[in-house]
């Protein structure tokens, strides 16, 4: 963790976009939580073109997912939430109805990474 | 959020058949919760036809996963899963065994869509 | 419940590992949690070849997410982290710095499966 989870439609954003927002949140995250940039991971997914959906009718909808370990302070999300979107609605150029952004936590000791139960948010 | 993530093999849902599923769960979650139709967003993911297993034995398993705001009742929830596996079954024609439905919550100090952080759900 | 989703980048899984794995993972499971081998569900998501980041970097990036009732102990869960990093490991052969696991914990109230809501994890 973190993971990132990017889902847009099919052809939405080219490999070189992929790759630009990719950079640029891993080195967001990595100063704003303060953890080394080999925990950040960032997949996108991508739809087909009929198969996305706001307001009940096929659209480009963007959404990003992002698990982080439990502990953070609402401000802290708040300052996350608010610079990813700023980020995504860059890369992606969508309008805001068509973008949603949802936060996921867990115990720390409800994810593995490097081999490893995760140590808690230190406070 | 709502954000519906719905996981079906491919080619096992037509293009006209996730419109109308769309529609059907965006009417339905916007007149059950009171939020406007347009927060509700919905994506279609489709896995390759080796990709997935239920009992141990591949299958064309269907997963709805579904986050939604902390804070409403347990009765609540069990006629929003209730009514979201009627839509979803009628869809898929899936047996029982064959579907898996999850709702997610997250504070909603942890979603930001229409270019804000999400205001709670109201009691 | 329990829902696994693999994420790998396309083709690193062979239809045949993807069945060996779920086969490994379901029997598992299924013993550990004491929960029937029918109620494990497991979709492998592949992302396209330029979609996935670890370190900020291009990466076949592995991601196992894993919806399970909440409950549970931190052993229960360090040990289902454990073995399921080495089934995983095993069967991408990816290194530690390129695979990220995740428990995701929701009441049992809040899933529905072979007709029902879900009864909470005994004790």
């Amino acid at each position: 963790m973190p993971l990132y989870t990017i889902t847009t439609r099919v052809n939405s954003l080219s490999g070189e976009s992929k790759a630009a927002l990719a950079a640029a949140l891993t080195d967001f995250h990595s100063r704003f939580a303060d953890v080394p940039t080999k925990w950040v991971h960032i997949v996108f997914h991508e739809y087909a073109a009929d198969s996305g959906f706001s307001n009940g009718l096929r659209s480009p909808t963007v959404a990003l997912t992002l698990l982080i370990r439990s502990g953070r302070s609402p401000e802290y999300k708040r300052q996350l939430l608010t610079k990813i979107w700023e980020l995504l609605q860059a890369a992606t150029s969508a309008p805001d109805e068509e973008i949603v952004i949802s936060l996921l936590e867990g115990d720390a000791s409800n994810a593995m990474e490097m081999g490893k139960i995760l140590p808690d948010v230190a406070r």
